[in-house]
């Protein structure tokens, strides 16, 4: 079987270490894994809930393209295109929305709840009610049957499968493809904020960017949350919910060395400064190749609207393919 | 100030003397008194209903055509197209949700009205929801500002221009037009059905369509609805309400003898049966150039698929322009 995986983000903004722990890392993966790898900038959907701040998600677009380049996505491998430049997805969603029910929408547990964290009360944009309609048609346009993302996007998926059955049943052919949601593994897929709070969110203030500088990070990694009962170096710290040693465990490759430290701060006796310095250290070490090659294509930017554009052109061919199929089995394919 | 109308039909089957009196014979006239007269052929509106039933919409796309054709919408003076052929119509349709909330939708009176009507209960399709949105997109399109319509679409209308200003002042350009609903003066634009409902209706199956064979007609006159107290032909009888005279009125074009035959009806010794055999005359004279030029159409149906391609080209080419200026001014326009 032809593994095909499509993957995305909205463009709202610099991506940051949440990012890369959560999707992007699995993604470079990824590209040795599956027969067609399609990474998307989902600028249509960040329009549902930003349709009155175009600019920010325009101006988010290179940024993200930048940051998809510089950690190692490959053009050759991916094709990275940006959703607005693909007219079908809009016809698939128009074809989709009239084999699903408003209640099943409404019923929606991510939609749910972000309607509620985003304050919408009495006026949620139709727009953003059917998002999930929306990603049905960008995962199916491509027939992606792998699907990895955060756990938030489950009930997305279901929708989509859904979505799938309705209508190869409703059409009598099977045109499109059920995909398979790939979530990380528990606990894993998602990194604190440097203020401690469970997930490294742009809206919290609390992220640190592919793109922050040495002394950012440095400032950053200096205000980190730790324990706040660790108040003097000799008394007894405690890691379980430090972001020091999240972050050492997840970026330090020295395994037998952050063990030791972290032996060392139980006990007592190891400074906040000196597990932050360690860490400040490791991650620029971590970014300082991602800043090189970012710096590298921002002195290049024709190139990465040409990789955009290419990309672009391939998901239009495969996404109009699809759509000429289902026209076919919906028999709506007149001329 | 040019002049744009846009009209339109869904195809769900052979349209009947209601659409003719309520719609066909105004889009004649237009012909005449506008700069551009849009027709389309509403398939995807078709399908917000009918997703289960695409054969139906197929199979009604050619006889809306050739009933356009014969009753004398001239593709000289007219865009026949068809909807689905335009895709940038998703794509409004898309960028206007998001300008929409879900709470405008579901006031909606119409809309509400026909969910009540097509008992849908609690499995209202979202394509159904947010069908005015999809017209919003059918009329701004093409920067119709005419939009001729029974009085049900009056919140279409209203829909349409809410969504114009909305787009308009969040762009900060005036990309779209605001249209202005023509509606039939009242108590016209609607004739009843030959079985005496208000209004005659294919599901109601008590038409008169435009193919009708003279026998057809014949059959449906004499079974139409009369006075139910008007037994003996010397009763007096009345004429309020009764289907014959209702249609003499509007098909007969000598006026001082269906007075005559008015006054005589209502004094007695005037039978149903010479009455009716009077419309069924005074229908098929009507309906006779329609029919045979139907029945010339029918023998070149290559014609009519090229009148629709050649709308469809010429639609494109309006819907495609706009859809660009709205990109431009919502700047999503990166390449």
């Amino acid at each position: 079987m032809v593994k095909i995986a499509l993957t995305g983000d909205r463009p709202t903004g610099k991506l940051h270490l949440g990012h890369y722990v959560g999707s992007l890392k699995q993604r470079i993966n990824l590209q040795h894994e599956v027969d067609r790898n399609l990474v998307m900038i989902a600028d249509m959907q960040a329009l549902t809930d930003n349709a009155k701040n175009p600019e920010k998600i325009r101006n988010s677009i290179m940024n993200v393209a930048l940051d998809y380049l510089s950690v190692g996505i490959d053009p050759n491998m991916s094709t990275i295109f940006i959703q607005s430049q693909i007219p079908a997805l809009n016809e698939l969603t128009m074809i989709y929305l009239n084999l699903v029910t408003v209640a099943r929408l409404e019923r929606n547990p991510t939609v749910k709840s972000e309607i509620k964290q985003k304050k919408f009360d009495q006026s949620v944009p139709a727009g953003f009610l059917i998002y999930p309609v929306s990603e049905a048609a960008d995962i199916t346009a491509f027939k992606a049957n792998y699907v990895p993302a955060g756990d938030d996007q489950e009930p997305m998926i279901e929708q989509t499968r859904e979505i799938v059955r309705t209508f190869n049943h409703t059409y009598r052919k099977d045109v499109l493809v059920e995909p398979k949601g790939i979530f990380p593994p528990k606990g894993q897929g998602r990194i604190p904020g440097i203020d401690g709070s469970a997930k490294m969110s742009k809206s919290l203030g609390n992220a640190i960017y592919l793109t922050d500088s040495a002394d950012e990070v440095q400032r950053k990694v200096m205000s980190m949350y730790t324990d706040p009962k660790h108040v003097h170096i000799d008394d007894p710290g405690s890691i379980e919910g430090n972001v020091v040693f999240t972050y050492l465990n997840i970026f330090d490759s020295d395994v037998e060395q952050v063990a030791k430290l972290e032996t060392q701060y139980q006990k007592g006796g190891l400074g906040d400064v000196k597990i932050k310095k360690r860490l400040i250290e490791v991650l620029n070490s971590f970014l300082d190749p991602i800043r090189q090659k970012r710096a590298d294509y921002a002195k290049n930017i024709d190139y990465v609207e040409h990789v955009l554009q290419d990309g672009g052109k391939k998901a239009n061919e495969l996404a109009n393919k699809t759509l000429k199929e289902m026209r076919d089995a919906m028999g709506i394919n007149y001329f």
